[in-house]
């Protein structure tokens, strides 16, 4: 028996729709024993951005092989891709406007295969809901056994928005600011291999300052700013009880630049 | 082994409290390896046709042999009667209140029989929450393979409230607008086999115009009115990139002619 | 083959974040066949009374074995100790602040232990997340057969709330209200046992009043005041279509004494 594996749920549907249940009816259809799991479906609509910081935040902490679908899809309709990518963790399925990406590249890529072969979707599809019609039946095969490498071509240049792109240059390295969460911690989308393991100097709009990575929230005075690398794995600027993002003037988006001292 | 069957759930009950949570306590009690699917919980409080819509729209992707169990219910504790309801694609257990019918009808119902038996009920029936005591059980033996024939005396008549109802005049067809989605795209109750196959001509409150039914929205023009059958099964009127509901002045329960031509 | 147990789940994380998410996929890489069922993710923060009063509504109607995971936890990151509850039912895994205690004692407590071997944890415990670090893991290993006695060493003496204690005086019993629903029924945490079968002299605020319990809402004439043993198994002060918390100017926490007649 091949192992059990998880499909998960991430999108900007809302729970007072029907939506969310009509992909899980289509994956059921096709693997009646599957186990869905919602990461959120309260992504605010058509933010890509924070959609892939949920779905990277999550990935994680789910067992080899599950299969994560993610639909947060402005461009549906159009002629943007549609993807799975498979990973050495997993499987990765949405759109291909960089709100997988985030998550894939954490797990290291092993293959990005376009969605065109219509033997592994809905026999119709909708000009606006790929989500049922398209990414359900192709995560529902994966799951089945199906190598997505039957799903269409290979894709070499995957979309990489500025928030997953981090910019090694000589004297520093260039990140951007992923999150802000409901405390003002600021979550970047610098990895532990991206930061020099002593001190750290940080610039953040105007500010400069210099700190040590810790390991814990814990070994921090309060009001102290603090950097550690945080549960997702992305560098993290919090201050113990206190609002960072306030104090540094951040937002999604904002650049944040290290230079190892 | 019989075929793994799936039980939706749809309500008013939100997520805030417990109720949904003991429903599925109750189906796994008699049950222990359901497979529970929401559709959604948050119909606004007591809005059958929302509800009923909402079921139709989902219900279509779900496997054969899927139990459906709906709980809008504002005659809870009155004299109004339980049903489960068995179709050629699955079954429907909920308030005979016209919340499962419109789902029901959609894949030819049966039977229709009415929960009476307290041997398919919990012991003890409270006259406020028969979505736990009531529905539950019925939907969780069915699951196991009880026929519901057995649950209680066949019902020829459900209640079929107006938003159900299509009227075939002689030279018109007359149905009533379910449902408006949030882009003002407006859902009619008529299915395909009311629509006439080419040119229709359509009266909406004071306006009348004319269409071609479409097969999909990539073809018409932005700002074009079109007549199409959408993913649930019903004719919908939308405006490419526009406001249908606002145009037509279309609510809820608006009347819509047609007149083949 | 064991029986199937099921995991449930009570937080206030709310539904927009993945944290949710983060504690199933920990459980599922522990135990790939897990059935996880929410209670409810809308607690409003840091609410424990209101935490343990969903719980302890929605476990009787889960099957024997359940095992209930609660996270309403102001006090991670202190020294408040971590606890899995054996009953005569099932299992209880949380903090111990009085989340866990309301439901675990109706169901007849046979065992509490402390969480502390880190064998049971994952291997980066967090200072700010035990739900997803310790209380995750240890719910999967409970259902995976692992005896709760060797998360740790046994607690005597766990944290009781006001919200859960009653006061058996010479003369009456003083309990306290634990939760007023959204139609002003008053719930308290008197339970069967600590009620006199027959008449009850009633005290809530300035307000002294005589009433028989009843077994159903229906016995009673519009905007008549009612006692009864909910569904939930907690004394509960009702008007037939008013509102009872209002009359008796009864808010979460008010003391109401009973004097048996």
């Amino acid at each position: 028996m091949e192992d059990k594996k998880v499909i998960t749920l991430t999108s900007d549907f809302g729970y007072a729709d029907s939506y969310v249940a009509q992909i899980k009816g289509v994956i059921h259809s096709i693997n009646p024993t599957s186990t869905i799991i919602d990461v959120t479906h309260e992504i605010s609509k058509f933010n890509i951005q924070t959609g892939a910081f949920m779905l990277a935040s999550a990935a994680p902490y789910f067992p080899k092989g599950t299969v994560h679908v993610a639909v947060v899809d402005p461009g549906v309709g159009t002629k943007r891709r549609a993807l799975a990518i498979k990973t050495k963790q997993g499987y990765f399925v949405g759109p291909d406007n960089g709100l997988l990406i985030l998550a894939a590249e954490r797990q290291g890529i092993t293959g990005i295969y376009e969605l065109t072969n219509p033997k592994y979707m809905l026999p119709e599809v909708s000009g606006t809901f790929h989500g049922r019609d398209v990414f359900a039946p192709a995560a529902a095969y994966i799951e089945k056994g199906v190598n997505p490498a039957r799903f269409g071509p290979k894709v070499e240049e995957p979309v990489r928005p500025e928030f997953v792109q981090v910019k090694h240059e000589k004297d520093s390295i260039i990140g951007r600011i992923l999150h802000v969460d409901s405390f003002g911690n600021i979550i970047t989308n610098l990895r532990k291999t991206d930061v020099p393991k002593e001190t750290l100097n940080i610039k953040i709009q105007d500010t400069e300052f210099k700190l040590k990575l810790k390991k814990t929230y814990g070994e921090t005075k309060p009001k102290d700013t603090m950097a550690l690398i945080g549960s997702h794995g992305f560098l993290e600027i919090a201050i113990n009880r206190g609002n960072a993002a306030e104090k540094f003037n951040a937002k999604m988006g904002t650049e944040i630049t290290i230079t190892p001292n």
